[in-house]
């Protein structure tokens, strides 16, 4: 089976892209350039998509930054917050990759999309959500007249979970990057690097990651 | 009321953005370079934005030609048929477009996202039909926690009608762009210059396109 993979460079995405593999899927991923600070996750991204030897697309769409000015991810006049605040919250971005992952599916006749939301994430994040990707679903199915599926293997997982299912399939997370900052080092203080250790911490495994702090 | 029209510079999208500002509504444009051929109509969708004097973003993405190569608007390598051919359709399009317009709207508070879908494309364009874009303001409701609302005006209208409108409405036709290709002056033989012409004979207006054939 052909699948599109939404790949960020970060745990969970590359769990996922992992877990298509393991699943001997044909696996084409896709990143985007969406103005974010820590653009230096693509790099990572492809990192993930080289060690796999799978297909990857980058999609520079930085100029979204010109619109989606209010939020700490694309905006460094805004603070950076250690805990869950709406100011990291980019509206409407995986409606915004699954949009393109889908038309990249239907454009390689690939039959499903594969994102890696999960239930620690869905509380805060509403397009996180599994109600949210079922109607995205049948918009996409009615938007492409296809029966393509939108896939979120990990939905009802939380991040320690997925970081014990990765360490089986050997994801090598010392070549994830997960923070929200640009810097040499995971900062360890964002609210992303705070999940990264608290998870590894969680699922008692180790954690490669070099953090500033 | 303040909305975010997705504008190509085309004539049903230039004419929802006079209808809007008819409305006396707060028009925020968003334009897309997503790798088409007809780059041109960018500049179109800009001098109708300057005309108008709303505020206007052109996002570039043009790096999509690299997922979506298999359609006649993105590949010139690609016959351009005279009439609807499944090779014309770009897929998902308008759901990438209007992703980010949601995404654009909650970022500036805006109520609802305007697009210039009509009743004579929806037979051909699954992403052009009602089905499609209530689902899709389903899942931007879900997705963003608002009452976004996601309207085209024009969605029981054909075309020679929104000519009517638009002419009441003081549309300058002679500056909007149709056209697949990217000449200096409409080809008159692609599928959308001949919807242009037979529009206007319809409308039993004054067409006054600059068509090389």
């Amino acid at each position: 089976m052909k699948v599109v993979v939404i790949l960020s460079g970060g745990v969970d995405s590359s769990t996922v892209a992992y877990y298509a593999r393991s699943k001997a899927y044909d696996v084409h991923a896709i990143t985007f350039d969406y103005g974010q600070i820590a653009s230096k996750e693509v790099h990572h991204a492809m990192m993930i998509a080289d060690r796999l030897g799978i297909n990857h697309k980058v999609i520079n769409m930085s100029s979204l930054r010109s619109l989606l000015e209010n939020n700490a991810l694309m905006n460094d006049s805004i603070p950076m917050p250690s805990e869950f605040s709406p100011s990291i919250i980019v509206p409407f971005r995986n409606a915004i990759f699954l949009s393109i992952a889908v038309a990249y599916a239907v454009s390689i006749r690939a039959s499903k999309v594969m994102y890696g939301a999960h239930g620690s994430d869905s509380s805060y994040y509403p397009d996180c959500r599994k109600e949210f990707y079922d109607a995205f679903q049948k918009a996409a199915r009615l938007g492409t007249e296809t029966q393509i599926e939108i896939d979120a293997p990990f939905h009802s997982m939380k991040k320690p979970e997925i970081l014990i299912l990765g360490s089986k399939l050997g994801v090598p997370y010392e070549i994830t990057w997960s923070c929200y900052l640009n810097k040499n080092n995971h900062c360890g203080v964002c609210e992303s690097c705070i999940n990264r250790k608290k998870a590894f911490i969680e699922a008692e495994l180790y954690d490669p990651t070099q953090y500033e702090r």
